[in-house]
């Protein structure tokens, strides 16, 4: 009989012999912090933190993680929405945190770029470039906590997607740790590059299962001189979209959003804080627009030139008339949805169909979850100029939270289908991680399951990045010998 | 002894049994009109030609290919620089023409989306999304004679990258045909999808390696209403780039174009053609300016502002008063790079470095070719917004024909050093094919060449696909074997 101690404590020994004391975690309260994701929604225990302070130190951890076949999962902010960061693996994970590689490498305004480690959270990247008369335009209520590291591996959206694109768009280049611990060096600023395959892409959004991001060059645009928001009512969401058109033709590409919100939410940002009701009467669907530029164009009159010739859309509207009062109608936007939380748990989707089909899938969304689950309140809000809309579903605040599950199961189920039905995609910008997963796989053909499972097995044979996030756990080579 | 005949004959014979007759060509004359491309530089005799009316002939003629392991080449409107769609594999290849694969699917001008097929002429394209009141920013000199398949499979870039990107930014979904024939389906419309890994990206400059694009789904954008297009001259590349720099500040994201031409590119420009010097007096360097708009901005106004606030640095400019002038200024920029090639063969670079070091990069090639080189004449020229110059050699008169490669050769290195110093690419827009396959190679980091050959056995694990361009030759299954 051989008296060996189990594989995890071997591992830990070894880690610990190999990494300086001071990069790991073990204790209880240190591995509490690292298990619970912002929406608390996902939990997890980590066999150990470990938080490398260099490019080099991630990379001697990985070449020993690789040797010993341990499991790692990569975290930043753990503002994720769908349970990717927090450990999962059932043998258990290594969480390597980012946090201590954050630094602002550099920011070049004339080339319009800079290099950002991936540790660095998004807001902190947001002030560097705004130091340099820049804007880093990637924009979304997490950003005072997520980091740079994540928001490539998710591919994040948000606000300003409309005019500067997903991160994907504003990412030049990357530079990633493998998992066998080997440098991949794709850092670059140069804005045209058609060398071979391109790499970089492979890594954005793919969650941490390929590599693990260490630093990024991400493009940044100039600070505009003006920035003008409206709140406008109008009649439907129908009539939002045909107002989207009529902007995008008149605007000339200086929409930075196009953010709609039903009534619904309107009302719950109003009932959980002092804010106002924004315009005198109420209005079944209301549209928030920004759009931004350089001194030299007439922006103000740009914009109400354009509202004054659509009121035969707009019911009712305001055009901020301060940064402050722009301030307060964003603040609606967000109020709705950190209100919607304030109940306890939710659920979330985040789902797109084609822009000429969104107000169409919205009314039958709508109409099937009022016929199936009239008790559940449906928030419906989105950044509706990509086609992508947030229909959450609220508990009614007599139901017990253990039946929470089912009601999110089947009104998922009631969502996703007419999703199906539009060809839309179930998730837009949130990405697949564990919680979308088994909703991915039922939906995914067999072919890109085959395709994305091969380039799992190129980049990571052994399965030890984040195993089981996007596809579902496996014999490693599954992939290729179908 | 086995009477077989050669692998060659029998492959041909399976096919003509499999596909219906009208799909193949066979015939001396038609081989010859496949086997050279667009530059005149690049020539390969196909086994045949193989010509599909749909994705599922196309499918049927793969899968029987991949039975008998016979290698094909796709072939678009053959004018990429980089000779990597004409045969060249050396047991045979199968030429596959797209070209009857040009139908324009959809065009949906609320979606702000097109679905095309591979073989669509660019410029029918182009004219389909006109058609719809929208445009399809893609671009450049060959529009007329290149496909959208290639446009894709080389991630084309051109005038218009500026202000819409390379053609990956325009890419919304694709329909592509794998090396064992199997169909993936990839063509959407949605602007926002995180479901796993964006397996399109992967087709997208790949040159053919990795599959066979069918068709394509692409964002296309509102007409603009205005355009306004200058030509300014200065006293230098640095001046140029100074005036960029306030143009990206200034201009809200409204330029199009800025296209920087030595002196010399204007004087080759004149002198083939009926066109005179455009500004009163001769200049060092010329900036070829276009920006557009919506109804609602003064364009004119914006850069008549513009051009008058930078008069430290435009020498002399006009502004084109109709569009018969615009035209006018753009056939400056099109004689020239006609007119370089009319001598016979000459050099053509594609390089890129950072937009901040593009001057330094500039002068410090141009001082190197004179000493080292004075007897060619260097062109120079480019779309210096995304920091991508064209710098071209045309040999002197009076050299013959075969001291040629020695002088490409020669100066090629010459450039691609001040490249190397600079930590810029040796193909900004171009591609690889054959043509930069040595340059790349030695420049290559091994593990971006180890994940790429990963990559390559993931996707096309007999290598039939377009076998050695970008990687060169080899085993299937090296990549993962070091």
């Amino acid at each position: 009989m051989n008296a060996q101690p189990p594989f995890q404590e071997r591992a830990l020994a070894a880690l610990s012999a190999a990494m300086p004391a001071d990069m790991l975690l073990s204790d209880p309260d240190s591995l509490e912090r690292y298990s619970r994701d912002w929406s608390g929604d996902h939990y997890g225990r980590p066999l150990l933190v470990a938080r490398p302070r260099s490019t080099e130190e991630l990379s001697l951890l990985m070449k020993t993680c690789h040797e010993l076949r341990i499991h790692v999962v990569p975290q930043g902010g753990l503002t994720g929405l769908v349970g990717a960061a927090v450990p999962s693996y059932p043998g258990g994970e290594v969480v390597i945190s980012l946090e201590r590689m954050n630094r602002v490498r550099s920011v070049n305004p004339i080339d319009f770029a800079m290099v950002v480690e991936a540790g660095c959270i998004l807001e902190d990247a947001k002030r560097h470039a705004e130091d340099a008369d820049c804007i880093l335009p990637i924009t979304f209520g997490a950003q005072g906590s997520c980091r740079i590291g994540g928001n490539v591996s998710t591919n994040a959206g948000g606000f300003n997607v409309l005019r500067y694109g997903m991160t994907r768009d504003l990412v030049l280049g990357l530079e990633v740790v493998l998992a066998d611990g080997r440098v991949w060096n794709g850092l670059k600023t140069l804005r045209k590059d058609n060398r071979g395959y391109d790499l970089k892409q492979l890594f954005i959004g793919a969650e941490g299962t390929l590599g693990i991001v260490t630093a990024v060059a991400l493009k940044i645009f100039p600070k505009p001189e003006q920035v003008e928001t409206a709140l406008v009512g109008v009649s439907s969401v129908d009539a939002a979209m045909q107002l989207y058109a009529r902007a995008r033709r008149q605007c000339s590409d200086l929409l930075t959003a196009f953010e709609l919100i039903l009534r619904g939410g309107i009302e719950i940002a109003i009932n959980a804080s002092d804010l106002t009701d924004p315009l005198a009467a109420s209005y079944p669907v209301y549209v928030l627009i920004e759009a931004s530029a350089a001194g030299r164009v007439d922006l103000r009159a740009l914009l109400e030139g354009f509202l004054a010739d659509s009121s035969d859309l707009v019911l009712d509207g305001v055009l901020a008339g301060s940064k402050a009062q722009a301030e307060r109608l964003w603040l609606l936007r967000e109020m709705m949805v950190e209100a919607q939380g304030r109940g306890g748990r939710y659920l979330r989707t985040d789902v797109s169909v084609s822009i000429s089909s969104l107000a169409a899938f919205v009314a039958e969304t709508l109409e099937a979850l009022a016929q199936k689950h009239p008790e559940a309140l449906a928030v419906t809000y989105g950044h509706v100029g990509d086609g992508n809309i947030h229909l959450n579903i609220v508990p009614p605040e007599e139901m017990p939270a253990e039946k929470y599950d089912a009601l999110f199961h089947a009104t998922e189920e009631v969502i996703f289908d007419v999703v199906d039905r539009h060809g839309g995609s179930i998730s837009a910008e949130h990405g697949i991680g564990r919680v979308k997963q088994a909703a991915f796989l039922k939906r995914a053909d067999p072919l890109t399951l085959t395709l994305s499972r091969r380039i799992k097995d190129a980049f990571d044979p052994q399965h030890l990045l984040s195993e089981g996030r996007i596809l579902n756990g496996g014999e490693p080579g599954q992939g290729g010998s179908e």
